[in-house]
């Protein structure tokens, strides 16, 4: 199983793909998509739809793995976060991928064993379990952070589906 | 000029069609597109993206004009609507469509000279001007107000051009 891990956002979005490979992490591929903030909205969303499509094509990802958020500073902020989610869910329903959502205190603490770590602890944990160190870009470790967690939950998921 | 008015939800969406004929305005179609809110949050985001871009299709739309939030109750309401919008913009713009994004206050002027105004009120002058006074949701006369409300910048947008 095949997951492209997502860390959304309007100005950078990161992904991550991440498979298992016996009983380990295999990092496929990371990216993160770089906008302006000056760039109209509506130019950003497409090219967040455009983005996660030719992602899930070129790596023939099979589940789409997405941070839901629960909290924002305010109303706005909220929105705009949103529509980036918006874009990027809707790119992976026209592929005809399923999508997972968690929450920020489930992917911490599925890497880091801890609902609340930073960022440089994440981004560390991540690196440790993928085996490679110089991922420099947190929104891409996040990303990977997210792949990561719904690698976790097959396990029992499978077992709730046997039982 | 065809104007495709969106009042965005991820529950209740509403679509209106205008087009000026003549120095009225003309009705074209509209639409209430309804979701469930149990059903899970990808799955109505698809509905909306497929919905938006048959709308665009079938009435061979020019433009979109969207309602722009800037207030919401809280920050989870506001990361829904902005998901419904993400989506239905997305659609837009995978048609090549051009967005225009309005604020609540510029859509209750264009049609009711009173940027405060109630949904019935807006409701009634949809009504008026397009000559069609049994609409009876309030998402689909919303929707109108908002296609109204870019032709209605249209002139001035010619003479800036011009000038």
């Amino acid at each position: 199983m095949r997951v492209l891990g997502i860390d959304p956002g309007t100005v950078r979005m990161g992904v991550g793909i991440v498979e298992m490979s016996g009983n380990k992490y295999k990092l496929v591929h990371y990216d993160v998509l770089k906008l302006s903030s000056s760039e109209p909205l509506c130019s950003r969303l497409g090219k967040i739809f455009t983005f996660t499509k030719q992602k899930i094509s070129e790596y023939k990802v099979d589940v789409v793995s997405i941070e839901d958020i629960f909290t924002a500073v305010n109303p706005r902020s909220a929105l705009k976060l949103g529509q980036g989610r918006g874009a990027a869910i809707t790119a992976a329903v026209e592929m005809g991928v399923e999508v997972f959502e968690y929450s920020p205190r489930e992917i911490k603490k599925s890497v880091s064993c801890y609902g609340a770590a930073g960022k440089e602890q994440v981004s560390h944990m991540v690196g440790v379990l993928v085996g490679v160190k110089d991922i420099k870009s947190f929104d891409a470790t996040d990303a990977i952070a997210v792949s990561i967690c719904h690698l976790n939950t097959i396990p029992l998921r499978n077992m709730v589906c046997r039982a």
